[in-house]
């Protein structure tokens, strides 16, 4: 069949073709089905949607890309045909079932959704599906060297390369901004490449950017990291392990995380990581609740890094509350800034200390104190300095050029006693209520941490934003849900939360990557 | 945020708006997500898309459906601001999470699918976790009263109403045609809408629409059943059960067909049915391989009946070959109108005065007999054409005046014996490859079947096709998958089928509406 082709504003990244009714019929396509289109430079396959207005008979709608991909003109004349649906769909079928898949099947799967051969429906259906059924150990390896393969790699010379990566959940989290010079200093190559917030208030590419640029092509980094031994550059344009990048896109409505392991270490491999540091912030509250829960994701952590000859370490972190006292990009950025000149929260450092130190171990080439002692000798500053110069910032940056928030509102005790509890989620999403991450400068500095002694009407925090609708809107949402509990001592109170009848809860659970 | 509008052709029955990258930063929306659109006259809820390129900073396109709901003019002002996602994807995901829902939560799903408040992508993940996780008996009884609730229902004077259902996979099914004159002729109401074929080459509406029109407005075909006691309609379009028309539309590409039960009965239970028989072809060539599995649905059929209050009986009918000798929709429709005339194959007749007899018994009415003696006395023939008459249709329609397909090809035995096998699945198949159920015309007619003795060059079927390219292509597919086994008798060739290595199954199972 002969149609004139016609560009419409359709979704981009896709294949989408919309014909009229009638040819359709002609055809034998029903929606969500597919057509082999071809012109005179090329061919695709595009999804079809079917109209009875929008395309006349003898006209098919064709989104941007299709345009792109076969250089098509406004108005040229193709040929369709029917294509059958892609065999990935069997095997995605096949997972639906219940059986599990090998290496050929995830292969094809994952290469036809890079190649968009892929529908949403099919997508979503197949992450469902994952999400129930779980991935098998064979599986996760499949998954994720089929990603890799799917995507961009990036070598460096200089060995060994290493990396650190946190699961998330922790408001305030700006270790890798003091872990990547610490290591960088002792040699090691550390190519970080990190995302912005998904969920969160800050990703680790907010914070540096409050700093210095973080997006660069791959030549680039190359030479960033040639130059100084690492970066901190956001990930996510970069084409490494693009499956991943659509497979998000999906998730992230659904609210679920299947592919949490190939995620995370399909993007570490891309970069040659060599050796990887994960960090799992444990507690109540935060993603993984008990040390026993990080110990298996560990297990599967150290299996699936092995089968791609990756050395894995995972540490279980304390999580019950926000790291540091600063939460929101910039004052991220500032606190990190001054804990690399000597001044930081203790917990900040003996964290980023502990992660630096197990790569350290990792490769025989020191420990904790190694990396203590790079951060007390000024070294790690230097060094952070020499990366933002290398990424085009200003190397002399002073904490007080990292511009936060002006509008502040400060919140006070209003009883004396001792910090028992802060509740992580209300904390981040007091932030992104005040702006976070959009408004870099937005967010919250704790003044008071868990057993600390309050008195009435002592600073507990201050919340700052960009916009004054901002600010209320956050002081709004404190007046709801407080997000610490001061009281005499443990057991005081013993209700930890009234379950509502009326089941409301929900609470996205996405795991960083 | 105030935006000005512009239309484009998007996807027909569903909201979506497409904003530029920046506006929905500084909105903080990410694709998938959902706005709320106010406009003079009113306001929506839309899911968005995001572009560079297509939608201007200060503009957002509008998919024809928001245009209507608003009532917009091209380039008006609307406001828009962020909207949380409904609250029944918490229930959606609850359902991922392997949890029952209550009534209240059901319902929430149906009535925002109905209102187009889900994407594709929430609704692909719902039915794959209703697939895997399975659908309780009261989800099943939730799922079927919210979709009546949040669709049409039709009321008709006479009682009782009854109706009949297959649930398919056997090519050739004419059945209805022959079951709904002859209740009618005993003073049952039998208002029978039928869905067009899905996966199969003929559905009773294609049947149908080869002797009289099938689409047709709710007050037309109250006026059909008031003066006929009957009607033989396409149910497609009259917004019964509504949600269930959205979910085809997912399920179909999945190939998954979770809400089989909520999906046939209340579309029943909308036009007010009381007396329901089910047939459910069972054999190895059937959908439902055994007895077992057909008492097994038969079961949860007949309780999901008695929770809507509706009288329910299963038949398991013999399902390993095709009902009678023609398959596609206008051979089908002759050998119907042939039955009627007391001229149709004994299997057909059988089966549908079983059924007919079935729903005799079940109000106290007579029986299979009675079913008989109606076919036979001319006085079924005679129903059917008042029911043509008033559909519009030539009430004295003969069998000549139905066209089939000119193109033919005959094929021959080219071995002596007996009919061991036919291959309902590749029958359907090859009468697709030759046209149907697009092309009327098109089919097989079968000479041979189950048990026939068969000389070498004996024709053992004929194809129609209106194309000679559809026939070629028939042609070529029998060569590939001959839909017979002619053998000296069982057991002599013991192989059913040697399983390939490669595992390219992908036989598509939706059971027929």
């Amino acid at each position: 069949m002969k149609l004139k082709v016609k560009k419409i504003p359709l979704e981009a990244g896709k294949m989408i073709g919309v014909m009229n009714k009638s040819d359709a019929e002609y055809l034998g396509v029903k929606p969500m089905e597919r057509i082999r289109i071809f012109s005179e430079k090329g061919e695709i396959v595009a999804i079809i949607d079917i109209t009875e207005k929008f395309a006349k008979e003898g006209e098919i709608l064709l989104s941007e890309d299709c345009f792109e991909s076969m250089r098509l003109k406004e108005g040229a004349a193709v040929k369709v045909k029917p294509e059958e649906r892609p065999e990935s769909v069997k095997y995605i079928r096949k997972k639906l079932a219940g059986g599990y898949l090998s290496y050929e099947e995830v292969e094809k799967i994952i290469k036809d959704t890079v190649e968009r051969k892929l529908s949403d429906i099919e997508l979503a259906s197949f992450l469902t599906a994952l999400y129930i059924r779980g991935i098998s150990m064979e599986e996760a390896e499949y998954l994720t060297k089929s990603m890799i393969k799917t995507g961009k790699t990036i070598k460096f010379n200089k060995k060994p390369v290493v990396d650190k990566h946190s699961i998330g959940g922790i408001p305030g989290d700006k270790t890798s901004l003091l872990v990547v010079p610490i290591v960088a200093v002792a040699d090691l190559t550390m190519p970080k490449t990190s995302s912005r917030a998904i969920t969160s208030p800050a990703g680790t590419a907010d914070r540096m950017e409050c700093i210095a640029p973080v997006e660069f092509e791959i030549e680039e980094i190359v030479r960033i990291v040639n130059k100084t031994n690492a970066c901190l550059v956001w990930g996510g344009a970069l084409d490494l392990a693009p499956a991943d990048d659509i497979f998000i896109q999906i998730e992230f409505p659904l609210g679920i995380d299947p592919m949490l392991f190939p995620s995370i270490l399909s993007k570490k491999k891309s970069v040659g990581s060599e050796y990887v540091v994960i960090d799992i912030p444990t507690g109540r509250g935060a993603k993984i609740k008990t040390v026993e829960e990080a110990e298996d994701l560990a297990e599967d952590f150290i299996e699936l890094g092995r089968r791609l000859k990756m050395k894995i370490k995972c540490v279980s972190t304390f999580g019950d509350q926000p790291l540091g006292r600063a939460v929101g990009p910039a004052l991220e950025a500032r606190e990190a800034l001054l804990a690399l000149q000597g001044n930081g929260p203790n917990d900040l450092i003996d964290k980023a200390t502990t992660l630096a130190g197990t790569l350290f171990r990792m490769i025989g080439k020191g420990n904790k104190e190694l990396a203590l002692k790079i951060l007390k000798s000024g070294k790690a500053m230097k060094k952070f300095r020499e990366i933002v110069k290398e990424q085009g910032g200003n190397a002399n940056i002073k904490v007080k050029d990292i511009p936060v928030g002006e509008k502040k509102l400060d919140i006070k005790a209003n009883t004396s006693g001792k910090v028992l509890w802060i509740y992580n989620h209300r904390i981040a999403t007091i932030a992104k209520e005040a702006g976070a991450p959009k408004y870099k400068g937005a967010g919250i500095y704790l003044y008071k941490k868990m057993g600390d002694v309050v008195k009435k009407g002592d600073r507990l925090f201050t919340i700052f934003a960009e916009k004054s609708s901002k600010l209320r809107a956050a002081e709004k949402l404190i007046k709801k849900e407080f997000p610490m509990i001061i009281g005499k001592g443990y057991g005081e109170k013993m209700d930890l939360k009234k379950i509502p009848e009326d089941k409301k809860r929900n609470h996205i659970f996405i795991l960083e990557r």
